[in-house]
């Protein structure tokens, strides 16, 4: 790896205050990370994340010791940080009546959506646990979390950063303590972190946001939406990001905890399309076209707030998935999803990293 | 320019063809351009274009005397080449009911609508024209024409070159004979090229499209939609791109024929949020959003076939521009459209090609 670790990437002062080699960041990935991929992202030189939305406590505090027993690496532990909804009783009856006919036909009663997924906005519990751990980056989607937790945060020494899906949120983001701030364009899978807006329309291509955000913060701005290879990350730095943050990409490596299915559908040659949809959980989020969007969808103004949507679908899922359908599945992924590469993440990341630098060489660079 | 003139550009095979020394084309944009943009455009060796979809023969035959007038570069001559839709008076009707309270509003009555815009596909007349003066390029929105003009077009040696906004649209084109496409990103401002598909999901953003494109075709990708400086350009080479295709950068120049008020909002430091919009012709176009987007649209499903959505709507923006309001007009703009700059659009091409440059010195490159 001497090529890599030889190599001068444009404004290296990002990678310095993260401990990172190599200008790429794992999208954490609330159900498709963990530590596996977090190891072998780190592995590699590049920045490593835990996706902890979906855990308490006890398993954060878990996965930070396996993590540690198997890199040195910094890590960064993400948290989502959304208000959570007040209760809404007739809105989640409404959504339950406009899924009803799917329970009918699977031979299901009302009964069968019990377990809501838990997506915990960070608090009290979790910040003690940051002071405890002091990952070197805590990052957050949907904004920020209070400032009183925001400021324990910084003050165990953790870099803080969140992602922008418009120049206004950028703005925000960076008034409000972040370090570095997540341009996220419109190409980007899974949810999108809009917290200023909840108007679809506002959402950008990274072609447009990346250039308008880096010109409207001080603070470094990392990349997201649609890079999947060496092009990408070139355009991002062309575009004035000091590094990216790649999600989509990683999906079919084997450290990825993504179902069988959802792999399946991704390495499909056909219809890799995909949209915007609430239906899973509530918010707005990225991922393959399938029966329940097309039918319910993509956006719906009946779901339940986030992230409520997705309880009554559980047990359709599951009775689908059962029958090897996909029907009612969350199957996130990014726009640019043709002939992803099912490689070892840490393998990956040392790619993605050599075609960069290929690719800085093609347009004339030496390095 | 002797540093523009000494450039070597990655991939120049296509700057070649066209007979350009600058990778920038000038988008035809309806309405807004002209002989004087194209001529400016190509005063400083890239290519100006002159958008034909709104003039009848003789016009078209009177400009391109004009441009020869003023300049001795290339020009690409463009056309819609839309499948006019059957007349629907049944919908036309619900559209103007739609409309009819803002009739009310500005005491209009129902025949103040008379005049359709004339937005004619490529014909046989136009197919003529083209054998007679016989243009460097000749460019289609919408897809390509029917074969039989499309042979014409190449028989008389002009370059043929076209749309996609997906890559089977890009896939569709090249073999149906386009010389190179434009891959024309969701970010881009006015109408969408569409034409395989009428779902706005299948849009997506420059950075997605552009690398799949690239690598789903063999001929050269000119890349389109979201680029406004010399950092687009450098990042859609990254990607690919053998040009840009460029629009609402030139929108401020003096060379552009936009209205007062529609440069005016261009200008305007606050809001410069943009959306895809059906209700000024009946086919997606973005533009700044304003009254009747928000209160009809974007998307309706009432308004009438491309392109006649705009008839009803033409008096009322009469009306409302005559007090100084855009509550009617469309205003077209793509999302990438903070700090436009209102230059000259000869110098502004040649700076834009500075930038790009300095972006790649920027990045390590030296020439």
């Amino acid at each position: 790896m001497s090529t890599l670790q030889q190599a001068r990437w444009p404004r290296p002062e990002l990678m310095g205050q993260l401990g990172i080699e190599l200008p790429i960041l794992q999208a954490p990935m609330a159900g498709a990370g963990g530590v596996a991929l977090a190891a072998a992202v780190a592995a590699a030189g590049g920045m490593g994340a835990l996706p902890c939305a979906m855990l308490n406590s006890g398993q954060v505090l878990e996965q930070i010791g396996e993590l540690r027993e198997q890199t040195n690496g910094p890590v960064n532990l993400n948290f989502f940080c959304h208000q959570p909804a007040p209760a809404d009783p007739q809105r989640d009856n409404a959504w339950r009546r406009r899924l009803q006919p799917y329970y009918e036909e699977y031979g299901l009663t009302a009964d069968a959506a019990a377990a809501a997924p838990a997506r915990q906005p960070f608090n009290e519990t979790m910040c003690e646990l940051v002071e405890q751990t002091r990952p070197a980056v805590v990052s957050f989607h949907f904004g920020l979390p209070a400032g009183e937790l925001l400021a324990r945060v910084k003050d165990a020494g953790c870099l803080v950063i969140s992602s922008a899906t418009t120049v206004a949120e950028a703005q925000w983001l960076e008034q409000h303590g972040c370090d570095a701030v997540i341009a996220q364009g419109y190409e980007g899978g899974g949810h999108r972190g809009m917290f200023l807006s909840e108007d679809l329309s506002t959402q950008i291509g990274t072609m447009a946001l990346l250039p308008q955000v880096v010109d409207a913060v001080r603070c470094p701005v990392i990349a997201a939406g649609g890079i999947v290879d060496g092009r990408g990350i070139v355009a991002a730095l062309a575009l004035g990001a000091s590094a990216v943050q790649l999600g989509t990409v990683y999906l079919l490596s084997p450290q990825a905890q993504i179902s069988g299915l959802h792999r399946r559908e991704l390495q499909q040659a056909g219809d890799n399309h995909t949209a915007l949809t609430n239906v899973f959980s509530g918010r707005p989020a990225r991922g393959l076209m399938n029966r329940i969007m097309r039918e319910a969808g993509p956006i719906s103004d009946t779901a339940s707030h986030f992230p409520g949507a997705g309880v009554p679908l559980a047990p359709l899922k599951a009775e689908a998935e059962a029958a090897g359908r996909v029907d009612f599945s969350s199957l996130w992924s990014g726009q640019n999803n043709r002939g992803l590469r099912a490689l070892d993440a840490t393998q990956l990341t040392q790619q993605l990293a050599l075609e960069a630098l290929q690719c800085l060489q093609g347009l004339g660079v030496s390095r």
